[in-house]
């Protein structure tokens, strides 16, 4: 695979914490991608990271979406412009990663799975970087070769240290209870049928009426339940366990148990991760390299807009059940039929490489010559 | 303090899995005991037993209660004959270590309490044997100690590998999610207020119409959170974890990770107990040499007959949970003032060693003399 | 088994750390036990003792031996009164369980051995508690089942957060290596034939001279090695591990991981026993309860003074070992026909509780009733 | 950074095992890299990968290594090839990233290191990839932070599941135990002085004669003792594990154990790295992401030709050792100036990610340009 000719030129917009992470591996760790372009509402921000990649600055991001140096583009700006932002690359037809969340309400997000539908291909890939971490492979792994059974509850802890004062509630459910959505869909291989919201007594670091932690309960299509503890001010490191309990067994990962280490208070252990970016580092750049490969074959390699568009309907219905104590349904519109797949391709050999990704069939590939 | 002249004469009625295993014990491992009485509705049962542990055999339970040579009794019958057991005791004025259940409805067991209340001594103590179990008594320690801030949360798992048929959802809320109730009311220290049932996929290896596993969650009177995942036919061994999230920190217990063995199958790991025996033997043979110590002393030293009752009464709310799926509130009576502490004395020393108890407050020691 | 009027009547000797609370034990924890005397250097050490325990005092531990109201010895003096105690023990015919060393010179240990051989039957236990722990016994079963195939390697690791300035290199290898002696013995079922010590650098800690941390090397009659990591001011706690590696697979045991908590601090892990009381409390109780046991019934039910001996004889070419910087040759007399079993009897149930011995053949039981 | 256009052009000697490994990672994991020629003695696996990666064939390493579509050269060739092909590098001037043994004498490894000296700028990296494992690298700063205080000793473990029969003793050292001479030198910052092999009972697995197990005895020039059990047909797995026991605490790293899984056999565990792609994928790819990068600005980034001639010296010494069952000194050469850094540059950010070298003072970069 000749490398240089046909390294794909990526506008990233949004160059918050995320999007310059994202910018700095594309940059650095991401073989065959070049960051073209910078765009983001802080002009100093935009030029900072553009400098440092490489890259030119567009403060118009629809503009730099239809910039002819643009072979796809990758969306972290904030979650209110992400309808707006991905239906201009399906405008033009061109290969979009979008951070989650796909777009801040249903009907549009349902909208951009009928768009891309129409359109006949999968141009939208959704930022779930859990689907390219070597332990959630691995359980995923163990379900699909029936080693635990049929699978009948998963456990989930999410924890962090701590969050801005603005991490409501509601917020909890978006930003953080979002992820646990999509890993209970990938794990199971189904629908989420309702929310329930169980609040407990809050932690004194939380502000008043912000229910943390928080107990959120699903029911998948099947009955299965998943329980999700999300506790965002947990004053001690970023934590997130899953555990699945089949017919036959049960799996557990995310103990974060590596190097160990004895010390002259009497104790044994280690150090949690601190953050997104020590536990999940490795899986963004797995995320950002197969969505890279895939791009370039004018194809996407992970969840799609329909992963995206459940992972919004089922977050809708939990804010609905943080805020009237009820289990609230979930209710999703028909899948079109070429809407997205929800799994990566099958990792081959070790679980940091990337796998060559199967064509969904009907999809064409983009003509990325075309598109410059 | 000399030995001999003073062993407790002890009654153990019934004598099926776990009478038996408690006879043998008082007869082997326990000091300052003396198996003198055995009764049980099977007659060979009962001789084989006695004839084991040198003691006589009495059909008649009560007339074993009310025998010149018994100074305590232990209950291990069917939860039916507890009632009439526990008030021959109380009739009799000696000490008595009963097997959950205290009753097997809320209205005799606060009889009871009301009764041992009105005798000004405790002479009741109920066989929840997890509070003698050294990572339970640690985890208490550590909340206690305020080092996991206010405890908020509380996780529970607990898993059989098989039981028999009619282990159906009731049966699982009664004899098994019985011991979350007392853990939950030991470590936190407060009374469960409501009770609420999630259930899910059953396992196919559960008979029709049974919730294996299940999802109960009970809140407490502060308004606390306490899942507990009941799960008794997984297939595998036999798992109780506890996770305590505080704010300030969360600890986990039950991880039950001792020999690790690395074998030609390429897996690394150990061998899960099998059943209570393995898991709580020691807190076992701890249960009853302290109650043994105290019994000597005319006191309890455990949870006492308001945890017995307290018990009942949750899982009575379950039991109704799970017939209409709805959150069941728990509804006690007013706690006499003289009714049974609910912990047992701190541990003094190494964990598999009995403390010294303090007699509670104006609970006269019996005298053991006198009832000989 | 009637336990009041054949109570074992013991006299303890030498009531420092270790035999105060052996006392202990066996006036609180063991059954079908009693200390009847106390003996001591210090006079008020050994008062303050028998208060506790309910025994008198005699200042002669040779007069304690022979006196009318002692069935049983269980000597915790200085290692250099071991040799006449044992003797005396010997020469009146009653069971002794001796703290380890047995004497502190090869000859005298094998004396002993042709003392107690002449008289035909079993009567000296020697304290090594290690192979009533847990996991040493799981450890022991897995290699006797074949699990490892043939055992190759043992590793150990014997660690102590600090001891008195007294302990220099040779002190290490007579008081803390001699553990693994016998653990090695144990595990293999045969002896050490040479000793070899490996002294890097020190700890600051260390008193010059002293070779703080220690790597001794062990050969076998067969020719496997065991290393054996001694470091007695870690600054850590008390860490004591095993590994055996075999044809088939390999196991370890010593983790000491229980409670597990995470802090805010941001680590996770546990706390490490900061002692052998913590680490093998359980065992030194089930030590003692057993030889209650087997002593009632005239026998022993443990390590013997074969064992003793042979320690004996492999440390002090430990001794050498150090001293010379070479490798030095274990060199053991002949071992008479009934010296000594070298296993604890198989445990029936639950690793915490006492199975039943069996006598060896040829074993006479010593006559409790005419001792007294 | 433009990457397309300065692509480091790669010829690729030896395309066994490794040498395949790597040149498919540097066509579709590694950044700004392109494997433009592939030589092996054998053509139709040259003539494989070379289709696979987009390369040409050149069957004279030689001329590979001189030809204008070549800026810098992997050998992964067998090791006797290694002088002649790293000599031709140093002459053109180019960089090299060499795997273990740099040679396979102690003279030709000197020479290297005297005439790379010579050249006055650092050409040769050599691949020790465990410096590039977040376990090492994490191990190494607790060390160099100084929170174990003065490293004392070193316990290696290094287990293969089973090796072609002609991996006999001598085997063993250069071609496993050399991987733990480096990380000895890596984490303890210092030359090995002296090998000691102790060889034990050997696997029945082993052809006879050969010591497998072994353990091999390390003394550093400070005194510092560092053992290392290898043992290549241990029938499990691939186990890679180091402890570094200090003044002020312990480390352990290699535990591996990530996915935990609870079975119907009662078990619980993981599964062991099967082998070094699994254990350590993600340290090769480091590894030759952060060569290509400093390469790509005319330096190297890791161990260089110095560490490659210790390891040689090193691993002599220990065949000797082997060969006479004594104690055999390493005696190295005077080291010169400007040989080898001896530590990759330090991580920035996640543990997976390279850093930015920076430019040792006195290496000038090599003119890729002019190369070409």
């Amino acid at each position: 695979m000749p490398a240089t000719s046909t390294d794909l030129r990526i506008a990233v917009l949004g160059v918050g914490m995320m999007g310059a992470f994202h910018a700095d591996a594309l940059s650095s760790r991401i073989r065959g991608a070049q960051v073209t372009v910078v765009s983001d509402f802080f002009a100093d921000k935009a030029a900072e990271v553009a400098g440092r990649v490489g890259a030119r600055v567009d403060s118009d991001p629809i503009a730099a979406i239809h910039a002819d140096d643009v072979d796809a583009v990758l969306i972290a700006s904030p979650g209110k412009a992400h309808d707006e932002q991905v239906n201009a690359c399906l405008d033009r037809g061109i290969p979009v990663l979008c951070e989650k969340p796909l777009t801040t309400d249903v009907e549009s997000a349902y909208g951009i799975v009928q768009k891309e539908a129409a359109l006949g291909r999968q141009l939208i890939q959704v930022g779930f970087m859990r689907r390219y971490d070597a332990e959630y492979v691995a359980l995923k792994k163990l379900i699909t070769d029936g080693e635990l059974g049929n699978p009948l509850l998963v456990h989930c802890i999410h924890r962090n240290p701590d969050v801005p004062e603005h991490f409501n509630s509601e917020f909890m459910i978006r930003d953080s209870v979002v992820h646990e959505v999509d890993v209970a869909r990938f794990l199971l291989d189904e629908e989420i049928a309702s929310v329930e919201v169980i609040a407990g007594v809050a932690t004194s670091a939380a502000p008043a009426g912000t229910h943390d932690p928080m107990l959120v309960v699903f029911r998948t299509v099947s009955g299965r339940v998943v329980t999700d503890e999300i506790y965002v001010r947990s004053g001690v490191a970023y934590e997130v366990r899953t555990e699945v309990v089949g017919e036959r067994g049960s799996a557990l990962i995310g103990l974060d148990q590596n190097l160990v280490v004895k010390r002259t208070d009497g104790r044994w252990g280690g150090s949690i991760a601190p953050g997104f970016v020590e536990r999940f580092g490795a899986a963004y750049d797995l995320e950002l390299q197969r969505w890279v490969d895939a791009a370039r074959r004018g194809t996407v390699d992970g969840p799609g807009a329909w992963d995206g568009y459940a992972a919004v309907a089922v977050c809708e219905a939990g804010v609905e059940a943080v805020r009237t104590g009820q289990k609230v349904p979930v209710v999703l519109g028909p899948r079109p039929d070429a809407a997205g797949s929800d799994a990566p391709s099958a990792d081959m050999g070790t679980s940091s490489q990337p796998g060559i990704a199967e064509s969904s069939a009907g999809i064409t590939a983009p003509d990325l010559e075309a598109a410059r």
